[in-house]
Formats: C-alpha cells, sequence, structure tokens
C-alpha cells in the first residue's frame, strides 16, 4: 500500500476501506508517512468528504493509536458527556454530579482551557485543594464508591489525533465535519464510556455557525458512536450568547453551586437537565427523557445533586464547605462596571469577545503554558433581550487591579454588547436533538 | 502574510494575487514555508483550478526562483520548441537543424531521458564525440555563427519548480492543468527564448489522454507566454501509437537523419514541417505557416537541412559524416523479429509499452543515474492501420544479447500491438492548433 495512491483514490471521490485508514493512521503516527502526505489527503477528504463508514474507520484508527481507558472495573453503564466548546459553559460542573445522584456512574476525563474558552479542570481547581491529578485505581474506586470522579487527562489518547489536528490547524483543513467528528469522537471512544451524551454549541460564539452545520456535525459524531457500539445522543444548544451568567473559573464554580442549590440561571439548569436527562437514558436510569428531567429537577431541590457534589470535592481532596458558602472561593479584589451607553434591548452578546475579555483579565490562557487567576471574570447582568437604559450596568468585571488593560477590557465588553431599539426575537437556548433515528428540532 | 490564510484563501475559491504567489514560491524554496503547507495548497489547487492571471505570476514566480539565461548577446528572435514528452518523439534533432537553416536562431537546452520517454541529449550523446556541455559563451557564439546549438541543462533553472514537482508527485497533485502549465512554462522562460512553440501530445502514450485536456493545457501554456511578453504557439498531436518507426537513441538518430535527407517518415516529417513552420513565423521568417511550411519543405529537399546538421555536429564535436552515412552509429549485435499471431489490421499500438520495453533493452533510464546503451531499440515495421498477416513481422528489436530478458521484451513488444479484423478509423496526426486567438482543430 502506497500513501500516494490513497491520496489519489480519496482525491477522485473513491472510499478508503478500513484498513487503507488504518495504514494512513498508523503510517502517520510511526513517522511513516510524512505530514506533507497526510495535509495533502486531509485537503482532499475536505473537498470529497468521507462516507460515514470511512470516518468511523479513521475515528476508531486514531482511538486504537494509543492508550485505551478501560472501564469495565467500574460497574453500570458509563456515561461520558462532551461539549464542543462555548464561553461561559460550566455544565460538566453541574451535570455530572446530577447525574451522578441518582445512580449513572460518571468517569469523566476533562481538559484545560485554551483560548476565549475555559476548560473544567481549571475551574475545578480554582477550589482549594482540589486534586484532578489521580492515579487510574484511585479514579475507579471513588466512581465506584461516589459514582463520580472528574480527572485531568492523562497518559497518551489517540496521539494520532492530536498530530492530525496540528497539522490541519496549519494546512486550512480544520473545517471538515467528517475530520472534526472523527478528531472529537476518537477521544471519547478511546477514553472508554460506554455512551457519550453531544452537547453541540451552535451561533456566534461556536465553531459552528448555522444550526445546519451544528446538525451535520452532530449527525456525523451520533453515525460514530453507533458504527462503534457506543451508544450517543446529541443535543444542538445556542451559543449566540454566553450560557448562564458568569465567565471565569471561581465564578462559574460559584453559579454551578447556585444551579445545584435549585436558584441557577433558567438557561444553564435547562441545558444541563437536558444533558442530564439522555445520559440518565442511555444510563438506563429511566425510560425516557421527559422522565428522567423530572427526576433530574427533583434532585435539583431536594439537595441530592448538591450534596453529591460535596462529597465529590471532598473526595478529591477540596473543601466541600464550598458547596453551602462559595464566598470561600478565591474572590477578585477589583470590581468595575461596564455601563450601557444607549436605551433599548440588547440585541446581541458576542460570546467569543467576552471569552477573550475574560482571557485578556486573566481568567483563561493566551499559550498553553501560561497561568491563570482563578479569581477574575466577567459576570454579565444583562442578556440577549433585556431592556438596558442608558448608564445601567450590562456586566460586572472582576479583575485583580483597575489600570489601563482593565479599561480596554470593559471597552471590548461594551462592545460585545449590541443595543437595538427593538425587542429582538430571542430563538431557543435548546434547537435539535440528534440521535441515531434522526434529527428532532424543537420548537 | 502567512500561508495558511493564502491556503485557506485559495480552498475557498478566492484568487491569489502575484504578491501572495510570490510568497508562496520564494518561502517554499528558502525553507520557511513547509512541504505539508504547499501540498494542501496544491490539492487546493487541484480541485478549485488557478486563474489565468494565478498561473502566470506562480509561472514568474518559479521562473524567478533561480537561474535565468539571458539570450541577448544571439541576435534575432530566439524560438523555443518543448514537447510534452512521447514515445520515438526525435522532432528536435529535425526542426532545430531544419529551421535553423532558413536563419531561426535555435539556442536549446534539452534534458535526458527518464522512464518510457527518451531525452534529446542522450540521443544526441550517440554520435560519437557529441558534446552537450558547453560552456555559456560558446554556446552563444556558435548559436551566433552557425545559428544552431543544443546543450544539456545546466544550472540552476526553476528550482522551485523542481521542488514543487517533486512534492506533487507524492501527494497526488500532479494532474491539475495550471500547475503543469505552470511547471513546463517557468522553464521555458528561464531558459531565456523570445518566443515558444510547444508540441502538446494527446492519447494513450501521452500523459494528456483525450483532446479537450490537452487543448486545455495547451491553451494554460499559450496564456502564460502571452501573460508574460513570450509569443506562444502549441500544436496537439497524436500519441495514439509512437512517432515515426524508431525508438531508441542512435535508431532514432538515424531516422532523423533519414528525415532531414527528404526520406523521413509521413507522420514525423508532417509534424516536424508543422512545428518548424510555428517557428519560422514566430521567428518573423516567413508571413504565415503555409509559406513557412513550403520553405521549409524545400529545405528537406535541396539537403540545405542536412547540411546544418553536419555543421552542427561538427561544431559540437561530432563527426558530421553522420549525416551521409548514418552506418557509422552505434549498432546492436542482435536483431530479434517480433511476429504477427493473427491475420487483420494494426488497430492500436501502446506507445507507453514499448517505450517502456526499449527501456528495458538498455535504450532509457528506470532511474535516474542508469547508464544507457545508445545502439539498442525498436524500429516498427507496423504502424495503426497496416494490413498485417500471422507470422509478419510486427517489430525488430535491435538488442545487446538474445537472452530470456531479450525474450520477455520482445513478448511485451507483441503485446502491444492490438490486431482486429476491421480497418480502423485513422485520426490525423496533427489535431489542433492553439494560439493567443484561439483553438483551431484540423480536419
Amino acid at each position: 500500500m502506497r500513501a500516494v495512491d490513497l491520496i489519489q483514490k480519496k482525491r477522485d471521490g473513491g472510499e478508503l476501506t478500513a484498513s487503507e485508514l488504518t495504514f494512513l493512521v498508523d503510517g502517520y503516527c510511526e513517522g511513516d508517512i510524512p505530514d506533507y502526505q497526510m495535509s495533502a489527503w486531509a485537503m482532499a477528504v475536505l473537498f470529497r468528504g468521507m462516507t460515514a463508514a470511512e470516518t468511523a474507520a479513521l475515528t476508531l484508527a486514531m482511538a486504537n493509536s494509543g492508550d485505551q481507558v478501560d472501564l469495565a472495573p467500574i460497574a453500570g453503564i458509563k456515561v461520558d458527556k462532551h461539549s464542543t466548546g462555548g464561553v461561559g459553559d460550566k455544565t460538566t460542573l453541574i451535570v455530572a454530579p446530577l447525574v451522578a445522584s441518582i445512580g449513572v456512574p460518571v468517569a469523566k476525563m476533562s481538559g484545560r482551557g485554551l483560548g476565549h474558552t475555559g476548560g473544567t479542570i481549571d475551574k475545578l481547581e480554582s477550589i482549594a485543594g482540589f486534586q484532578t491529578e489521580l492515579s487510574r485505581e484511585k479514579f475507579m474506586s471513588q466512581v465506584n464508591e461516589l459514582g463520580l470522579s472528574v480527572i485531568g487527562q492523562s497518559g497518551n489518547l489517540a496521539p494520532a489525533d492530536k498530530k492530525l489536528y496540528a497539522l490541519r490547524d496549519v494546512t486550512g483543513t480544520v473545517e471538515s465535519i467528517p475530520l472534526i467528528a472523527s478528531s472529537v469522537m476518537s477521544k471519547k471512544i478511546a477514553a472508554g464510556a460506554d455512551a457519550i451524551v453531544l452537547d453541540v454549541k451552535t451561533g456566534s460564539g461556536a465553531f459552528m455557525k448555522t444550526l445546519e452545520q451544528s446538525e451535520e456535525l452532530a449527525q456525523a459524531m451520533v453515525a460514530i458512536g453507533t458504527k462503534v457500539g457506543r451508544q450517543t445522543a446529541a443535543i444542538i444548544s445556542d451559543m449566540d450568547q454566553p450560557l448562564g451568567f458568569a465567565i471565569g473559573n471561581a465564578l462559574e464554580v460559584k453559579e454551578s453551586i447556585e444551579t445545584l442549590q435549585g436558584k441557577g440561571p433558567e438557561d444553564l439548569t435547562e441545558l444541563c437537565l437536558t444533558l442530564g436527562a439522555h445520559m440518565t437514558v442511555l444510563g438506563g436510569k429511566a425510560e425516557n427523557v421527559e422522565e428522567a428531567k423530572t427526576l433530574l429537577r427533583s434532585q435539583l431541590n431536594n439537595g441530592a445533586a448538591l450534596e453529591k457534589f460535596r462529597q465529590f470535592v471532598a473526595a478529591q481532596g477540596g473543601d466541600g464547605s464550598v458547596a453551602d458558602d462559595p464566598s470561600k472561593l478565591p474572590v477578585a479584589p477589583v470590581v468595575i462596571e461596564v455601563k450601557a451607553t444607549d436605551n433599548g434591548y440588547v440585541k446581541a452578546i458576542d460570546a467569543e469577545r467576552l471569552g477573550t475579555a475574560a482571557m485578556l483579565l486573566g481568567a483563561g490562557r493566551a499559550t498553553k503554558d501560561a497561568e491563570i487567576d482563578y479569581a477574575v471574570g466577567i459576570v454579565m447582568t444583562k442578556k440577549v433581550g433585556d431592556k438596558v437604559h442608558a448608564g445601567e450596568t450590562l456586566a460586572v468585571l472582576h479583575a485583580r487591579r483597575n489600570g489601563e488593560a482593565e479599561a480596554e477590557v470593559a471597552e471590548q465588553v461594551r462592545g460585545a454588547y449590541a443595543v437595538d431599539s427593538t425587542k429582538p426575537d430571542l430563538r431557543p437556548l435548546l434547537l435539535s436533538i440528534v440521535t441515531a433515528d434522526g434529527v428532532t428540532r424543537t420548537e
């Protein structure tokens, strides 16, 4: 087999076999196939697409390229959850203890943040003492005992994906639905869960700008999961504005705790209940999504979800009492209010711009090795559709100091808000549900 | 400027500017832009194409990447000729002295053969003593004095093209008309001629299999030449079977001498007169192609073209008397006749297969550094349309020995002939003429 023949086959619209894709992935991983052949192949895929069978075969080849986590020592159906990345997305902090509280085991490996999006591991580490590096044994036994553990990605999961992604990033080959889908799913499959619930973001703050693109990506990922024997469902949720009100590590933990107390923002609560309900159904703990939602809602209201969070924090070395007193989380010394200059309605909020603003305050990493400041961030007071008067506060910056840089960030946050004289039409947070049976749009 | 942005621009159907293409070519040549970005760009070009302006800009950038030959010391309009490569193509050996004999200066750099196609330089070197490495000064002065010199490509002509071509070869990005056109033309432009006549081969033995593809390539090359101020015309000629009867270095020189004596094969003579006529018109030595053809035909018949060949060989150190006595050329010790097994008409001759057969006898190089045997080759006795009886000779192998390898080659030559019971329709040798004014198909 020669790589150049496989590139030409794809270029000419052919379908590569599983063994041909494995040859490419393994050869690339081992250095036998050079970058310049993989980038030409990726560009051909970008133009020609891949069939469902090809996409699944590529995913498996990448999942098989490194360590594969065996979650068999954990009893029950292990359900993983993945978000395609957004601003203010703290759903894992809420959904994980929520579903664990009704007996769905969550054995989750999460990532750190980069650029304008935050990472679950960074958020958890804003709780004093919280450990995100556990041994594989401790991780498994904690899930068996408590039903829940979240740790940083360790080991060598899907190294072929890592290498290919870095190459795609510099060769104009990122924007291919089958390549994006196989990249996400290869890591999820290597991480060992039995079932997967995907939160695919759509809108100005997401990688996928239109609902159609997002549904296509979701369908591709669900098809892969189904083909490789992992039950998979996807929710398409709005990312035209950030999720909830808080952006920044400790600020998002605080909002998560409020949500677990049943007092969270409506959009965040709704998304968490929906994601959790799908996880519950896939985990075999409810007959259908509506039943699961009712069950989970009562776990928020009766304190059981919060209690699971408290135990989870304590089990990983953190101070569990933050669950009752979030003021124990790091607090930024300076608060800066960003005021509206016009009267009207908030028409749009540029989520990516707010994410970048939070990063500039110190909440995120501009480069992989940058240190982050857990306390800082942004809390929005106005969201899309809200009425606003000139001089009213749009958002509050939580900052380390009040200097020139912060003044610039405040301007950037003000610029992220578009205010218009007419009340905008609001689209719902939950837009579609994608399962192996097809796409269902919500009203 | 970043290479990844230019790749994306092309991928999305945009048109790159001349400075963007120069950035890519120079950066690639200097090693600042890696292979994996150029191959992704080339694949995007393969799918998206390039405009005439882009193709010309790419060509100029590649022509400017190395040495540029300045033919100004040579008086008159210097006309170059290029063939896209075929089997049995010895036209340069005939056309160069033919047009030089009526005052069109020919200062030509030629290549060596590789694979199933032969090279002009190898053919000339089959004449004892012939020197193909001359100093730049000697080359120029010979053209000024004699009107003609042919030497091997020396120096560093269009190194960017060389590097990019090697990359395209292993990344499935050869088959792009604008990339093929710019590759050919960058070398021609760097070689310094004022005008260029292209012989674009079409058919089973050529890279371009259909007339439409060949015309598209010819138009792209003519457009480049026109855009950069070098008058360019192209002939599309048939390569469904080899040109003339002889394949192999000394055998082709012998056939060329016969053609210069006015006794050559009809197809070869006709193609040489046509190519020569276009060169003559571009060189300003005739008003139109018909007039030029008449002029050149008389130069074949009155011995002037042959005399120019004799002087040319002598000027470069060879024995000019081969012009009158081709038996002085190297002769192979063994002759093997390949006989027909069926009665009927020759329906097709696989030119590429015959080219490979000649190479296997020793007439060509399987690898770049292989030595070649000037004496060996194949002389066809039957061509397409000829009536043939079982037991009649189809072709004669001129070989170094008569062993197992030669028996295999004989089988391969027999297999290259398709014999059918009905007389095939013959298509003309000259199919189209392409100039800046458009495409004209011959009848």
